[in-house]
C-alpha cells in the first residue's frame, strides 16, 4: 500500500500533479492566516537610517545609481519579501535639495503622505504638484511623473504602491522610455497645467466642474488633497459620534464618484481625540498606518504597537485591532492605506466588529 | 367612401379608438417642438407683485390660508398650466419675518436659490438650514420639511421641482399629516441635528466620512451649498477655457455619487467673465435661469431675452441658446436647474453646437 | 381686500404668474391620481373596425394615404388624447398581404406583440424579423426600421410605444428621410443579417457571444423573443409558486444586461394557473395587457375587467388590481407593457400590496 | 564608502528596511512576466494516474482519509506550488460510484467542467444538480455544496477555483462544521428544490422570472449550464465570423446581469470550426483550457501545445498564443477558465494582438 502510494506521488510530480490529500491546499483554513505579520517602524530608529542613504547613495537622471532614494518596509512574515502586505508595497522616500527623479510610468498605482519637508514636488502627466507637510498625492496609474525637491531641506514621504497584488494578477507594465530618449538634461516633463489645476478644479466641495471629459471611474483626477483643508475638515467633525472602530474617519475619494482613489486601495486620514480608545473589529482588508500627530498605541491581537509621530505600521488582514490615543490633551491623528476596493470588488470583503458586551459580530452581514 | 369613412370615425370613436392617419399622433414631429415658449420674467415687475403678497396673503400654520406664499411662473407657451416647462415648476417665495410654514413632504424633489433675506431657514429631516443669498438649498423627495423667517426682512427664492414629470409619471405623494395631527402648535419638526450637520460632513471636497451608512445614490445628502465656497470656486477657476458654450459651469453634486443632487433634475451655477460670449448649443434638456449677478443676455432662437440681477428665464428644450455677457468690467452669474438628469437616465439627452464656422455638429454623438 | 386681491390676479397673470394658493398645483395630491382610467377594449368589438380599415384605407410608399394602418388606444380618460396612459401608447395595426410600410425611425421605442397572421415581417437595422403570433418584437430607439407582410392573411399586431413620455421630455425625432429619398422603389431597407440573426445570437440562454461589441446598456441587441420558447419556459416553472400579484411571470430581459428591454419601459408574460387567482397590489407603474390565452377577469379598484383572446386593456398607476383565471382546466396567459423601467430610474417606483389577511403593506420599502 | 554601505544594509535589515536600488522591486518590469509558464498536461498519462487514485485512495465522510480525491494541476514555473497560474488553481477530481464527498463551504469560488461519467452530482445550496459530460457547473462562493456520484462509472471533472488570488487577498474562510456535527451519516445535504431548479428558472434565454428577489450582481444563480444546449448554440453561429483571436466563443454569463459568472473569473465555450486557424493576440489574463473536442495546437510564445481530446493547458498572462484546428472535417471545442473578471475591476485588464500584417496592436485602447 505505502509502496503503491509512493510509486503514485512519484509518478504525479514527474507530472506536474499533486496530490491534494498531501498537498493541504491554502483553501481549506477555516479563516484568513496573512503571512503578514503586524510590525511598527519606529521613526526614531528608521529617520537615521534614511539621513544616511541621503549621504552616501546619489539619485537622478545624471547619476543613475538609484532610480529612488527609498527604503521599502518589508513585513518580517513575508520572508524577505520587499512587502508590507501580501498586497501592499510601502517604503519611504528622500530627496536632497536640488535633486530631480527621471520621469517614468508604471500600471501600479502609486499614492505618497508626505512626512518631512517644504520644497519637494512631483510632476504627473504635466501638472506640477506641490508637497508639504500632511499633503496626500495621488499617481494613478500608467500617468508619467517626475519627482524633486526645491527647497532647502530633504523631503521625506511615504510610498504606497499596490505592487504584490498587481504582481499577482501579472499586470505590471513599466515604462521608463521618456527618460531613457537620450538627452538626459529632459527627463523630466514641461508643465503643462496651471498651478494646482486638478485641486482647483476637483477639490471644490459640493460642486464639480461640468467643463472637463466623462468622468474616470477608476482613479481619482485630483492629484493632491491638501493637509489644511483635510485637518480642518477633521476639526469641524470634531462633534460627530464618528465609527466606533475608527473614531473620526474620513476618507480620500475620487470627487467624480464619491469612491475610493483608486481601484485597488483606498485611503484615509482618522482622527482620536484626547483620550478616546475605539472598540476592536476585523476585517479581510489589511491597513498601513502612518502616525501624523499624537501619541497612543494600536492592539493588534496580542500585540500592541506603541506608536509617535511619523511611526509607520501594519495591521494584516483579519487581525484584531483598536486604536487608543494616550494623550489626554492632544489629538492623534493616523493617515492609512488599505487594500478594501479591491476586496469589495471582488466580493471578499468581510468585517467583524466586538459590541460593547464583548460578542462577535459580522459587520458586513 | 367618405361616408363608409365617416361611418368608420364614428364607430371608431365609441370604441375608444383613432384612426392613425387621422389623429397624426406627436411622435412623427421630426426634431422635438416644446409646447414651452422661451420667457423672462423680468425681477422689476414681478417683484412689486411678490411684495404685495406679502401684504395681503396670510400664511402658516394658524392663518391655513395658504400653505405657501408663492407666485408660480407659467410658461406663456402651455396653455394656463402652472409650469414653467413640460417637465419641471419653478415659483417665487416670500416668507415675512416670523412666519413659519407647517411640516410636509412630497415624493417631488424641491431645491431653492435664495434671493433674498439673511434670516430664512428650513428644516429638512430634522436638520435646520439657514438660508442666505445664493445659497442652493435641496430638499430631497419624501423628506419631511418645514419653512421659517426669523431675520428681520422678507426672506425670497426662487423654488424649482420636478412636479410635471413626476404628475406625467403618476409618481406624486404628498403627505401633510405631520400638520394635521391636530396640535397646531406643533407643526414645525424638533431639530435633531447640529447646525450646518450635512454641509460639515458632505460639503468637504476631497474626502468623505466613513462613518455614515451606504450612499444615497438616488438624493444628494447635502442640504445647503452655501454661496461663499461656490462663489469662491467660481473664482479659482478664472484662468480655465470653460464650456464653450456655458463659459465656466460648476454642477452642484451629490457628494456620495459625483452625480446629479436629485435624478430628474440637475443644478448649476455659472460664470461668464466681462465681455464673454458663448457659443450657440441645443438640447433635449430644459433649463430655467435666475440671475445672481450682472446684466446680459440670452439669445434663444430668434428671441433675445435681456437679464439682469433676480430675473428668472426659461429656455425650452432644443431651442437654440447663447449667453452675453454685456459689462465690460463686472462678471455676470448665473444659477440653472435642468431636467437632464432624467433625459440621460432615459437614453434621451441630445445635444447639438455649432461650431465657430457656424456648421451644426452632433455633441451627444 | 376682495378688491386688492382681485387687481393682484389680474396684474399676476398678465405676467404669467399664478398665486399658488388659487392655482393648487397638482403636487398636493396625497397619492397618485391617474388622469387615465381603467378600460378593456373587447376584440370582438375592435376587430370588425380593424378589418374594415383593412378594406378602406390604403397603406404604403406607393399609396401614401397613411403610414400605418393602426387603430390607436385612447384612453377615456385622457380627454381625447391619442394615449392609453399618461405615459403610453398602443395601437393595433394590421398589414395586408403584399403591403410594404415605408422605413422610417425614431426616439420613441416600439414594441409589437404579434395577435395575427404567419407572414409578418419587419426589418431593422437591416436584420428581417419574421412575425407570427405570439412573437415579442423589439425595435430599440432610433433604429430604422420597415414592415411588410408576405404571407397569405392579414398580420396583426399590438404596438406599445412610450410617446407620451419622450413628449413630456421634449426628446421626440422623426426620421423619414429614408423614404423621402425620390425613388419610391427603395423605401425598404436591404437585408444585411441572416435570418433570426439577434435571435440565434442573444437569446440563447446562460451563455453569450464574446465576439460583438460592447453591451448596450439601454437598449436589447435581441430584437424578436420567439413564442414557442417563451410559452414553454412558462410550462417549464408550472411548478414553481411564482408571485402572489402577477402568478407565474417572466420578463422580457436585455441580455446583456438581465435589466428591461429599454430604459423607459418593460414587457412581461404570465401565466394563471386553472382557476388560479392572484393577490392586489398597486403600484405607481401603468400597464397595458394583452389576452394571449383563457378567459378571466381583472379587478381594477371597483371595475371588473372581462377578459378573453386578443382582448386590450389597461391599468392605470396606483389601481389596486387583481387577476382571476376563470377557467378551470385551461391556462390564461397575459402579454403586459409598462413603465416601471423609468419609474425605477428617477426614484419614483412605489408598490403596495394586500396581505392574506387584508392589510396593505408597502413592498418597495 | 563600500563598508559604509554594507553597514546601511546592516541596520536596515535589522529595522526590516530593503534599499529600493538593490532590492529592484517587481514593478520595474517592463511588461508582466509571469512566473506561470506555458503547460499541457495529456489526457493519456494524467488518467491512468488519476484512475490509480480511484483505486488506493479511499473518501467520503466514513473513510476521511481524503476530503477530495483530486490531482493538483502544478505549473513548473511555480516552484511547486499547487497552483496552476499565479491567480488560478485547478484539479481534476474522481468520484466513484457510490461515494458521497462531505458538505462544505468555501469563500473562494469553485467551477467544474464535467469530463467523464453521467452519475455524478453535487447539491448546492439544497439545490440537486445532475453533471454529465460537458456540463458547466457553478458554485458560488460560501454556498453549502457537496458531491456524490450515484451511476455505475468513474465520474470526473476539472475543478478551477481562484485559490491563489483569494489567498494573496486575505480572504480564505473555509466551513466545514456541516460535517463535523457528529452525526456522520448526515454529512450531505437535504435537497430542498425541484430537480434542475436553477437551470428552468435562469437559462431561459431571453426572459427572466420576476418572482425572484433581486439579482445577485457577483455570482450567477445558474447552477448548471447544459451541454446538449451550448453545443447546440455553438452550431447555430457557426455562419457567423466570430473572434479573430477565438473563433467562436461563447462565455457563460450571470443571467441577472450579462456578466462574469463569479466576480473573480470568467469561463467560456469556443469552437474553431475544421481547418480554422485565429490570429495571435495576448493579454493580461491567464487562461486555463480543457479539450472538449478534435485534435489541434495552441501556440504559445515560442512553445507549441499539441491538444487531443480531455487535454488541460494553460497560457499564462501576457503570453502570445493562437490556436489552430488540425482536423479538416471535424470541430475543435475548447473550454476555459480566466481571471480576466478580476483584472477588468481593478483596470488591470490589457490586450495585443497582431494583425493581418503583422503589427502589433492594442485592443484595450
Amino acid at each position: 500500500m505505502d509502496e503503491e502510494r509512493s510509486a503514485l506521488t512519484r509518478l504525479a510530480r514527474q507530472l506536474h500533479l499533486q496530490e491534494y490529500w498531501v498537498a493541504q491546499p491554502d483553501f481549506q483554513s477555516t479563516a484568513p492566516r496573512s503571512a503578514a505579520v503586524p510590525h511598527l517602524w519606529r521613526w526614531a530608529d528608521v529617520a537615521p537610517v534614511l539621513r544616511k542613504t541621503g549621504e552616501i547613495i546619489g539619485v537622478g537622471a545624471h547619476v543613475a545609481e538609484a532610480e529612488r532614494r527609498a527604503l521599502i518596509l518589508s513585513n518580517p512574515g513575508l520572508g524577505g519579501r520587499p512587502d508590507i502586505t501580501t498586497t501592499l508595497y510601502a517604503d519611504l522616500q528622500l530627496v536632497r535639495p536640488g535633486e530631480v527623479a527621471p520621469a517614468h510610468r508604471h500600471t501600479t498605482t502609486a499614492n505618497r503622505f508626505i512626512m518631512e519637508g517644504e520644497g519637494g514636488f512631483t510632476v504627473v502627466a504635466g501638472e506640477k504638484v506641490t508637497m508639504s507637510r500632511g499633503d496626500f498625492v495621488n499617481n494613478p496609474a500608467w500617468l508619467w511623473h517626475d519627482f524633486g525637491n526645491e527647497g532647502g531641506e530633504d523631503a521625506i514621504w511615504l510610498d504606497v504602491l499596490d505592487v504584490p497584488l498587481v504582481t499577482t494578477l501579472n499586470g505590471v507594465f513599466y515604462d521608463y522610455d521618456f527618460w531613457k530618449e537620450g538627452d538626459l538634461d529632459k527627463t523630466a516633463q514641461s508643465v503643462r497645467q496651471p498651478p494646482d489645476h486638478s485641486h482647483a478644479l476637483y477639490g471644490i466641495g459640493g460642486v464639480a466642474p461640468r467643463f472637463v471629459g466623462p468622468a474616470d471611474r477608476l482613479y481619482s483626477r485630483q492629484l493632491v488633497y491638501r493637509w489644511a483643508s483635510v485637518r480642518a475638515a477633521l476639526d469641524r467633525l470634531r462633534g460627530w459620534p464618528g465609527s466606533p472602530y475608527d473614531a473620526l474617519i474620513l476618507e480620500y475619494t475620487n470627487p467624480e464618484t464619491g469612491g475610493s482613489v483608486a481601484p485597488t486601495m483606498g485611503f484615509a486620514i482618522q482622527l482620536l481625540r484626547p483620550g478616546e480608545q475605539t472598540r476592536a473589529h476585523r476585517h479581510t482588508a489589511s491597513t498601513v498606518y502612518c502616525v501624523v500627530e499624537g501619541q497612543g498605541y494600536t492592539q493588534v491581537d496580542r500585540q500592541r504597537l506603541e506608536w509617535s509621530g511619523n511611526d509607520v505600521f501594519v495591521v494584516p488582514g483579519w487581525a484584531w485591532h483598536h486604536h487608543v490615543n494616550l494623550r489626554r490633551s492632544a489629538d492623534a491623528v493616523l493617515f492609512s492605506a488599505s487594500d478594501a476596493p479591491a476586496l469589495e470588488k471582488l466580493g471578499l470583503y468581510r468585517e467583524e466588529a466586538r459590541t460593547e458586551t464583548g460578542d462577535i459580530v459580522s459587520v458586513t452581514g
